[in-house]
């Protein structure tokens, strides 16, 4: 059977983001995204769920109509085979409401959003779901957070794995093949959910050498060229040599939920500037773990960490290479890998208690490659609860 | 190295597409989602490809901008940091166009459609720009035909291992995890794109028994339950069994271009019903070959093979169960894997030769499972040439 997420869980999801809804004057929210939408109701179907601001939620669902989405969450139901229909159902479900109709338009597309907006419900004010979606999100429950640490123990378990593997000659590609394969034997659902449609990733990158210096398209700090121009990112099929960093940054998803992880691997040796750069790294950890705290701005964090390394004399190399360098140090996990809060000098969000962050200081030393390391950790009073439990070296194979 | 695209393959894309544009009344195009980004350039960046109805393009780009694009692109590039550089850039390297500025309104996130249209671009008209991309994209190149018959290559050659892999006990995710495994050492890039929000995918389907049966949240016919209502499809925990049909469903990309194929196995036997829908299915099969030529309305050939089904009073269970069937017998592959033309009831094309189809018939009995063929060919005047070649049969381990 599958294992569902509980409804007390559920509810209690839903109740302050009602609040928020009122708060914000949105009278329905109505969401369709596959994280929004099993947050809030446990299930994903091809459908939408109306969140009125007062009144118990409505799961339209378009398909399937014949499954489980009744038997893995606590609301009521309605079917549809044409979006025409929505507005009628939701007459039928809820009183005119007021305020504004709210509709996740950072990821929704144009097209249906005009077709909302024009054709189905002319009369209504839209208004953005998603902000109020995504700093909800960005604090974990205790459910959450355990599904998080479950994720970090597939990762822990393919990474063990990862010195047994490492040879000179084989290529990125069959590394990162080899890692995956694991993931997947120790349950990762596949997919990694990132949110916009300007990001995509396949589970991760493996990189060795100046191939770790090939920087994303999309908002990494790490790339790599892939072996296609097509999807350039990620191992390629470059083999791995002594003397060169490889570097394993993957994300592992249990039941929904994502953690993200990077260990550095190299054969025989690694230069000085390399063990130099990685010397750096562990005291940016270590000044994370003082510092990250509840109440704290990550703004303040990401200006300390970002000092620690202009005094040292590396900021040329850090989190990127010139203008493509990435603008945070650190991004929320949960749902999608691109959660609230990020780690960058002008976060609007305070540090809080059960956020769940991937810290990922990465230095790029031209001609050598990319160093980096990489923990999900949580965010409590004490200081940081780290889900990932690999230790923190590089493995010399 | 990587192997880039031919700069003539891309320019006798964008030549026709202006063609098109014209006809639209666009005056110039910009476009930004990968697949599209890469087919009109040759690569893959964060940015946009800018195409005038006449004059040469422009690829305007974000990031990375110290790497790759210059050689994969024949282009001229354009660098910005904000999007608000974007009418100063469009007006520095062309005059005032006439016109609408076309977007790709079925994907494009709708914050940013109105960010463009009200603050960026408030006295232009806007167009959707997706349906003459997809139209253009339906019919493939000599090169494209070739980069998807090294996709299939990938398919067949893991596909072979199956039968070695099966037994009964094993879970069906560890049977999709060891064919993932082999589809990367056979140099699938991994990551399949689909075109929609609404879409998600990982690599596919290995259902077997009864697990067949649950219908999808997306539009496939099969789907399966997974192994959470988090991520609701393909593989779950069950282990194989001897008697049920196992199905396996996966696609393959190389040099971005996607195959998709399906196929039986079965450890010791099958149930006499299944093996009759076998039959039925190489029926259709064989209708399909002697009927998709140029000049055929996929609508025509849908009813025919519908009638068939109908006549033999097997339509209850054909493509999927209810009012949770989808409403197409197969789908274009290319950059994506969900590309016109759809062979549905009222598809707004005619066959064309070089158009390269996923067929897929399949059929969902009650307390059997999925049973199921599915291959990607191209057509020509001389009939379907299939890419896939795995033989048609049902393997029996």
């Amino acid at each position: 059977m599958l294992e569902t997420v509980p409804s007390d869980e559920i509810s209690a999801r839903v109740t302050p983001f009602q609040a928020r809804l009122a708060e914000a004057g949105i009278g329905l929210g109505l969401m369709r995204l596959p994280a929004d939408l099993f947050y809030y109701t446990g299930t994903v179907v091809d459908g939408f769920l109306a969140v009125p601001a007062t009144g118990s939620p409505l799961l339209l669902v378009r398909r399937p109509k014949e499954r489980l989405a009744a038997m893995e969450t606590p609301w009521n139901l309605a079917f549809y085979q044409d979006l025409k229909e929505l507005p009628t159902l939701l007459a039928e479900s809820y009183p005119p409401w007021e305020g504004a109709l709210g509709l996740e338009l950072d990821v929704m597309p144009a097209a249906l959003y005009r077709r909302l907006k024009e054709k189905l419900f002319p009369e209504t004010p839209i208004q953005d779901l998603s902000p109020l979606i995504r700093r909800q999100r960005m604090v974990k429950s205790a459910y959450e957070i355990e599904q998080i640490r479950r994720a970090a123990a597939i990762l822990d378990g393919a990474f063990a794995g990862a010195p047994e593997i490492i040879r000179a000659g084989l290529s990125e590609l069959e590394l990162a093949a080899a890692l995956e394969y694991r993931l997947r034997l120790l349950g990762h659902q596949g997919l990694v959910r990132l949110r916009g449609w300007e990001m995509e990733m396949f589970i991760g990158h493996v990189l060795s050498g100046t191939a770790g210096l090939h920087l994303a398209y999309t908002d990494t700090p790490s790339g790599g060229l892939g072996f296609s121009p097509a999807f350039p990112q990620g191992a390629s099929l470059k083999k791995l040599a002594p003397g060169e960093p490889i570097s394993i940054d993957l994300g592992a998803c249990y039941h929904g939920y994502v953690a993200d992880m990077t260990r550095m691997y190299a054969l025989e040796s690694l230069p000085d500037r390399a063990w130099q750069a990685w010397d750096l790294i562990l005291e940016l950890f270590h000044r994370f773990e003082a510092e990250a705290r509840p109440g704290v701005p990550p703004g303040e964090l990401y200006q300390r960490l970002w000092e620690i390394v202009r005094q040292r004399g590396w900021e040329e190399y850090f989190m990127g290479l010139g203008p493509d360098r990435v603008s945070f140090l650190g991004h929320g996990v949960g749902l999608e890998l691109n959660e609230y809060p990020f780690i960058t000098a002008r976060s609007p969000f305070t540090l809080e208690a059960d956020m769940v962050l991937a810290f990922e200081p990465k230095f790029f030393l031209p001609e050598i490659g990319m160093i980096g390391l990489e923990d999900t950790g949580r965010i409590t009073p004490q200081g940081v609860e780290w889900l990932t439990q690999t230790p923190r070296r590089v493995f010399i194979v």
